[in-house]
């Protein structure tokens, strides 16, 4: 069953993954507005303990990031990150215009945060996976995904460019979904993403960059950076050493991928 | 600009593909229930009009489905399939519970379409490629994509052995999301899913199947296989004819896939 911290307003269940990034932010940013309180638990996927039995009755889909929420009579579980944004947002009535009043705005935020969900979450996690990830390099897909991950970078350069958030004129959950990815081209030009490319996710960054709860989002990608290990997940995919312990696919230096 | 037709309540972008069904399905339910009026216009994928200048003023992500609303002062366009599901049962106050009164129950509704949008979709997209679409055949992200297909399906079957909908006690949009790509379960064992195997999945079928607004599209659907033709569909990704005449990704009859 799920252990309880009466303490605390929300467990979250998480470990240093842009998905994860999402809900760690809007649980800062509701700290700071509305002092909520809660408690990280840190699920290592390199040791599988997503598939745990304690944690996949938190989440039959055995990913982080979850919550359960104490503040009610029983304790309650959210999964899936935009599940979860749409959750907090709906409950503290903020970054989710709403849509009794509102109903235009609050659907072109939902749409960009599903489309987070639907286009740029599935294109950025298959592109790292056989960028980074997959044993051997696998050609095909890796242009594949790579042309994904291009499409949906332009796409969010041109919103963009005729809107300052990415779900209107405010800060919303739209925006906090993405930067859970997009957060990381603060420190590497990740899919050849640089400012001369896409000089208005760049202005995005700077803009959102100067709120106190994502100085800390970007505190813990900085971290991570340091420690980021392909090899340890890659180990989930084979048992051969020597793919295992290369530093990127093999083969990889060979394809020559486009960037329009 | 859009062109208007002040005839109806919605203007319906669509083609005969599974993301495409979950919004004619939801639009024939408020046909009936609400009186709701729609004009469907074909969006031809083979011949790149979601590419046209006309669609991408529609939908910058140049996909189907998308709607316009003519029921307001100014047409209103919303796109991503769960995103169109959640504004209507919104609007409509239907197949959605209302957070206000039923936070939980709202919740685990959009957590399960959400779940739809960014995992059994994408796994179920990426297997129809690999499966049908690749000009040949990509051995490794056939397994890959195979793997998730098989694990979402297990997932959903579990998750329908203790709830009767896949959102909870009620058909709500959880349910239609994951309709358009099940509900082609009904005339053929697409991922080699049986009624042995899935019996949760069929048992939920057969339920949903004693809709009318369900018939429609199964009928639809039914039509559709008589003229599936992978070939159209792999002339956009390569020129040599070889290629796309083939009936499969040449060489994929030699990859045994896992059913567990």
């Amino acid at each position: 069953m799920i252990e309880i911290n009466n303490k605390v307003d929300y467990i979250f269940y998480t470990n240093n993954t842009p998905n994860t990034y999402k809900i760690k932010l809007i649980l800062l940013e509701l700290e700071k507005k509305h002092s909520i309180t809660f408690e990280s638990r840190y699920i290592n996927i390199t040791k599988k303990e997503n598939y745990s039995d304690e944690f996949v009755k938190i989440n039959p889909n055995k990913k982080v990031p979850a919550i359960v929420d104490q503040t009610g009579e029983k304790p309650f579980v959210v999964f899936e990150s935009v599940s979860i944004l749409i959750y907090l947002a709906q409950k503290y009535n903020t970054f989710l215009p709403d849509f009794k009043t509102n109903p235009h705005e609050n659907s072109d935020v939902i749409t960009w945060a599903v489309w987070q969900a639907a286009n740029l979450g599935p294109a950025f996690g298959q592109y790292f996976h056989f960028s980074y990830f997959s044993p051997t390099v696998q050609e095909y897909s890796l242009h594949r995904f790579n042309n994904e991950a291009q499409r949906v970078l332009r796409l969010l350069d041109d919103r963009l460019s005729v809107s300052q958030y990415i779900g209107g004129n405010e800060f919303s959950i739209a925006d906090i979904a993405s930067a859970g990815w997009l957060l990381y081209l603060n420190f590497a030009p990740i899919y050849k993403a640089t400012k001369e490319r896409f000089p208005h996710i760049f202005k995005w960054l700077d803009l959102i960059n100067q709120r106190d709860a994502v100085k800390e989002i970007n505190q813990s990608i900085s971290e991570g950076f340091k420690t980021f290990n392909p090899s340890a997940l890659r180990a989930l995919f084979t048992d051969d050493p020597e793919l295992i312990n290369a530093k990127a696919p093999i083969g990889i230096e060979n394809v020559v991928l486009k960037y329009d």
